[in-house]
């Protein structure tokens, strides 16, 4: 039994405005979810966020500290973050390709980056450790390898997460708790659609799409997930993991993805750089200096109704620490407008019209 | 004619409760101005502070950047930061002691610290920037120097201060800004008493006692303030410049200072000190690491009407910046509450009943 429902309120061409329905709370997609690792957006509230729908949290990050037993005495990670929408955790699986490591077939040693020592972590124990923190959506173990590894390994990065999908389903014990598969395969379409089969065969609650935003072209990845999409079944979420820049993402949300994470938003605004209509701006530029406009004239951002360019520009050209919360803020918010923006467009039948916005880089 | 009115609410002992009015706006004394140097409070949104009735910021920092004729060109340094309550503005003397510098008669070589280039400030400067900055109240620029310098050194230091106060006053040319003059003189009551002739010579709308909370004891800067304090005018603001440690504060009060900057409180909350009634813990001890409670039951600031000890030690054991905000603002709240109980205190004739909490360091 699932705890997730997802409704298709409106499709358009292959884009669908979704209603994704667990534990008495609502995704509305296409949604993009903030990057919360260690339960906190990078020096920023998500008290802030009042139009997200849901946050990512780390398996990774939370069992070395503090650890899922202390979350979980606490009431779990909403309770211990105090944030009652939905929260996805992802499995770690993401850190077994980004910290060095080494994978056998039971899981793999990580390094811990905190203290330099080593530990395992198993499928097994990465479902149990998603079990205790108590998110809303869990995601298996998978092997997520470089975009440019030859076929074979990425053959071997499928039959492992094959089999890694297996324990980590036979452990999964939280009815509360959906599971996601994760589909991997690099830009092969026969490995996408051989992982694609193995995934749904173990049958979750949605499907990822991993492996894509590491290298890859726009088009090469939108002609991936255009193939991939339509080998996975319309009633479960859609999921493309570590995608955050606006063009990519309506190109996907056109290829019918649900969901998006990423720490772009808020990494581009600590450089400065900030969201403004379908392009971005870089604040910290001479022009702004005496500019008493607010970023973007419509923003509802804590930022927009507070602050000019000119005073966020002087605040980043001095480092001061405040303007990473005023300018995270501000990228979040507006890419959670856009998003609404596209899912609206895509109720009105629009969808073809809101996307030119982004068509070029 | 002075923009400022001070009127005496209560007395108690040398306490006293006060209200500062100026530009139609007040200040509730004893006062807490938390830091904004740079027109921002470090890591923290000064809307956040609700009790808040005044803020300081930096002259050498702003006139640097962006550089005043910006500000002025922005509406002032209200509109600039988004604060329509007070803001004083320091006049750059703390920094001619904490930044290498050559004191001549004229004014001060500063050294840039943003570009390491030389410049020089003078008394007549530093007024013409705050004048264009357009806080509510300015400071003459001041000859700060160690508190243990020869005497001779302290009398010269007294004299200049005398000079370039005479120059400030004959620069300042905004009738909707306060000016106030600078005491020094070290531990030398002979010279604190010279010191005050001087600037009272001088008429000015409120006097600050310079040139301690830099290394005497607490005993030494009490009784140096008892002794001046006594010299001053009763109807005008007398503010202690620096000091921002409780339990100093409140040996300040009892001798009848008004008001009070630091940067102290953010700085010890950004290393994890945490004030907590009348004392401090420090949150990053492991006995927090489960602890479900906020840092103070009573507190109404936005970190603890919203987070746990756990998740709070949970941040800054990370180094996760969203932590500083959290840190920074419950301190600062509670210095406002605890000098707003002080002000109660005075006002029901109990202030040597309050003190008793802060008499032990």
């Amino acid at each position: 039994m699932s705890n997730l429902n997802l409704n298709i309120i409106k499709k358009d061409g292959n884009a669908r405005a979704t209603e994704i329905i667990l534990n008495n709370k609502i995704i509305k997609t296409p949604s993009f979810m903030p990057v919360a690792t260690r339960g906190a957006i990078k020096s920023t509230p998500h008290m802030f966020l009042n139009n997200t729908d849901v946050l990512l949290a780390n398996t990774y990050h939370l069992h070395l500290r503090p650890g899922s037993d202390i979350i979980k005495e606490l009431g779990g990670i909403h309770k211990f973050m105090n944030w009652d929408k939905v929260i996805l955790t992802d499995s770690g699986g993401f850190q077994a390709w980004s910290i060095p490591t080494k994978i056998n077939d039971d899981g793999v040693i990580f390094k811990n980056v905190y203290d330099g020592s080593s530990f395992e972590m198993t499928p097994e124990m990465s479902i149990e450790t998603q079990n205790k923190l108590g998110s809303d959506i869990a995601m298996i173990f998978d092997c997520l390898i470089d975009i440019n590894d030859p076929e074979e390994k990425q053959l071997a990065a499928i039959n492992l997460t094959r089999a890694w999908g297996l324990k980590s389903k036979e452990k999964h014990a939280n009815r509360k708790q959906s599971l996601f598969g994760i589909l991997q395969g690099g830009l092969h379409k026969d490995l996408r659609e051989l992982s694609a089969k193995y995934m749904i065969e173990q049958n979750y609650d949605g499907y990822a799409i991993g492996g894509l935003a590491i290298g890859e072209t726009r088009s090469e990845r939108k002609d991936i997930v255009n193939f991939t999409t339509k080998l996975l079944p319309e009633n479960k979420p859609r999921y493309v993991m570590g995608l955050g820049d606006l063009h990519g993402i309506v190109d996907l949300i056109e290829e019918g993805i649900d969901i998006f994470d990423c720490v772009w938003p808020a990494r581009l605004a600590r450089h400065g750089k900030l969201v403004d209509g379908n392009d971005y701006i870089n604040i910290k530029n001479k022009r702004y200096e005496n500019d008493p406009n607010p970023i973007s004239k419509d923003c509802p951002c804590f930022t927009c109704k507070n602050f000019s360019k000119a005073y966020l520009r002087h605040l980043i050209h001095n480092e001061n620490t405040s303007s990473w919360l005023y300018l995270t803020v501000h990228n979040l918010i507006q890419t959670e407008i856009i998003l609404d923006e596209a899912r609206r467009s895509i109720l009105e039948s629009s969808f073809n019209q809101f996307k030119k916005r982004y068509q070029d880089e």
